[in-house]
């Protein structure tokens, strides 16, 4: 378990579409830029706050070395690659290795729930086509797939799955990880309302599209906790807690698109169905990140 | 609520791949017609058991052309246009209506989990484009969204929204759905081991992939229960049963695939990552076939 | 599997309490009367309906001979014995099959989630002091254990545990005891709103609090269904639906206890912490009982 | 929200037998006696670990009387007075304040859910009958309701109700409370294995009956994170973590019981249903117990 680009703070842009419908390429390295600037630690285009699920092939292609191309080696780059099937899922991963990223993320999505054979059967596909390392991703709410610790350990012996990203919300699959996983796992945390939680637990990371939004507040969280500023890191989590909340419960494109606006920042368009907060939720999400400064 | 062209056994076929992992044309069109000749009152492909989310565009388009073609106007088609985007959606329920489809079957698919009014607006512009009948439909373990008997209620305000196909396997849902939409309400049953239950809440029809395997005990069961043979109706309930709950635990495409080979008829290959029936899984699938004959 | 001195509606008493906090045995007697002379075709005290948990063991033992007196041999009696210690629920249903009850009824209460070994040594235990027969009861929502059906088949195995109530609102479980423990097996439906589906399943009979308020709807949706008339025993279905609904959504004590009241029969009191519907509850119930007749 | 006479570690006896079944006050003695030495900042008689709700009234109260005699007033006292009726949970409140509790603990115990206004009724009138503090004790698994954080919200402003003890398992539940409720707000841990994230998030204090078994390490946990020694904490957790699980997986009473014996301490019997640990579970418990020391 080596080869372990990623640490700290991975933030998540989200996928700004024009009003014709199309990909705002644009706009897009602007909101690649902002997060480089501010600090993240690595750059995670086409996860779910990515709306990857919703692209085409060419859509994906072309943000994918967009990213690679902005961020120019400043950070490490996580580059979404799930897909249903096997195949399309080998070929994605093969693009972005091919344009530059450090690594691969890949959620096993699932329409017909999958059995543990046929998970380690995907992965162990992809791991085979490809020479940089992938990060497993388990969130069910999304994915539609709960990976059992015990499926994870057997994802983790593939040489080239060298990390977890653990989406559940739930601290006690952390803590069987590090515990029954060995010290040295590389988990990180994925669920925003459990950021403070995970780094008690020992994740290496916060996957997290909150910087997008509130990039100072994220990174003096990760950076107390490193410093063994125990308070600090507890007052940081509790002063932006409201806010991961609501990014979670309204969905983090809909909800960061929102608050980009709301900063004066152009957040772009939703592609149908997903459609912009309305304006009481916008009021909501305004006064909380009043709260965040 | 008017314009409701199916009832009664709408038969699901699978979708069958050949070893080079394209759609096997020819061997789908001879599934459909069996399904035609065991006498299935409707026909529906790209379901999911015909693994939609797994296909490409074109492959949808050609397998929608395809069963048109081959049931010959003998019954009903009823094809499956669900998709992630509106857009997306809008164009194969457009392809489909020209190929001459009956009416298509529409879930929200989420991958963000959408509000109300987002799926209301899906289907509404779905609708707005279309002239045959729309059958929305309900799945939360395979399309991620619950719908609630409210929403249910809203979206057959759309005028070309006549159907449900209601498959949480709650049969109070279906209680509900008749209760406060009124006794004339056209929902159909797609929770196969809700088949007697749902009969007696007042199904239409039954949403299922059965008739690839089992079509007399199906039809018997639908024929006996309009007939008022309520004793023949629960008989041939219970011998089917076990093969019902078989087909649902172990997915549908696979253990339809696995049921025809076991049947003398090829069922083709899945697409990965889906796999086939284990040898012992298969085992246990001929001894509750034994059953059903 | 024999000894199955129930079928058709069992009815349930409320335990009403004066002003004081007494018991009302008076009003507890009348209230049993009704429920004779309409027609149940069985008298089951001491269930979660009368409130068994929060009496004492003399309130249960009064309340146990008051049944079996008033009752007088016109409908056998089924009285709830369950407790959470193995040597309560001896005494208790000693002290009812003394006192003349027909059977008693049971369910593993639970504060610390009983295994299923713990589970079958409780019944066990009491059915080897008893030489009536007992009925084991299902339901997770109030008891706290959800029994699976293999257990219950392990209990059914037990001499005199000869019927099982069935009340976790899954029909499918029903469909797998007929299926699985045979066509003889005497199950009981104890959820309400699956009335129907429950004797299209093959129900013995329905235990329900209701025919305190709508006798006569439910003795027809029972009738009907026993003589073959299908369409009028849907058309009762669907006529109570939204009562039964209500009275398992606002807890059968209070509910049953209002609706007495609406119809000018007195509830008596109900024992903190329980607490009367409030008055817009009331009006709700109100409007629905006007439906019923 | 003054008046919390508790912190720290705050420990849970089990409740042992005789093996003619009555209560072994002298054996039940010992045990408080070697949570007290062992460092304990707290005793808690009649929790779920004491099977309260399996004992006799005049047993209750002789547990009571004689933890407090036996503790003699070296920690703080908290007695568990719970019951399904208001009158007697005012009865047993009553009773532990006469005999010298520090405070009592109280569960809304629940057959029929209570609503959100029948709880808040059920603490006032045991809270006016008392003139020391109440901690609310949230636990669904064993009590049946889920208060939620509004709900206790509204309990805290009952002015002797004064601390929480939160034991459903979701440390965001803590989050919410800290955040909603001030960062004055006493809540505690009833979680074992949330036994680290509580701490981070601010709990004042951990309920637990693990200090039967391994006092030390629990002590390690709390007293390194209260002097900011993280790593230490860290390790102290990682080593209790499979313990934890185990005691809460098999039920504390069981596990504890058994625990005991292993360590040659007695644990006396169980009173039935509940039953000793079969020989494989022991086997396990005691290969986790050596990975503790």
């Amino acid at each position: 378990m080596t080869n372990v680009p990623f640490h700290g703070v991975i933030a998540y842009p989200i996928t700004p579409f024009d009003t014709a419908g199309k990909v705002d390429l644009g706009l897009f390295k602007s909101l690649v830029e902002r997060l480089v600037v501010n600090g993240s630690h690595g750059i995670a285009p086409l996860g779910s706050t990515g709306v990857l699920p919703y692209l085409t092939d060419e859509e994906k292609e072309s943000l994918t070395e967009a990213t690679i191309q902005q961020v120019g080696g400043r950070v490490p780059v996580l580059v979404g690659v799930s897909n249903l099937t096997t195949e399309r899922t080998v070929y994605h991963a093969k693009f972005a290795e091919k344009a530059g990223a450090t690594a691969v993320m890949i959620i096993p999505m699932s329409y017909w729930r999958l059995t543990d054979d046929e998970i380690v059967a995907h992965y162990d596909t992809v791991a085979q086509s490809l020479s940089i390392p992938i990060m497993a991703y388990n969130n069910p709410a999304t994915g539609g797939v709960d990976m059992s610790p015990a499926l994870l350990k057997r994802l983790l012996r593939i040489p080239n799955v060298t990390m977890i990203k653990e989406s559940t919300g739930d601290v006690q699959r952390m803590h069987y990880l590090r515990r029954h996983l060995g010290e040295e796992v590389a988990f990180f945390n994925g669920s925003n309302p459990l950021a403070l939680s995970a780094l008690a637990a020992g994740a290496r990371g916060w996957c997290t599209a909150a910087p997008n939004l509130i990039p100072k507040l994220n990174l003096q969280l990760f950076d107390s906790f490193q410093q063994g500023q125990w308070t600090q890191a507890q007052q940081a989590f509790y002063q932006q807690f409201d806010l991961l909340q609501f990014i979670v419960q309204k969905g983090l494109p809909r909800a960061i698109q929102a608050g980009l606006e709301l900063q004066g920042v152009s957040g772009g368009e939703l592609r149908a169905p997903l459609a912009k907060l309305t304006i009481e939720e916008k009021a909501q999400l305004n006064a909380i990140l009043a709260t965040c400064f």
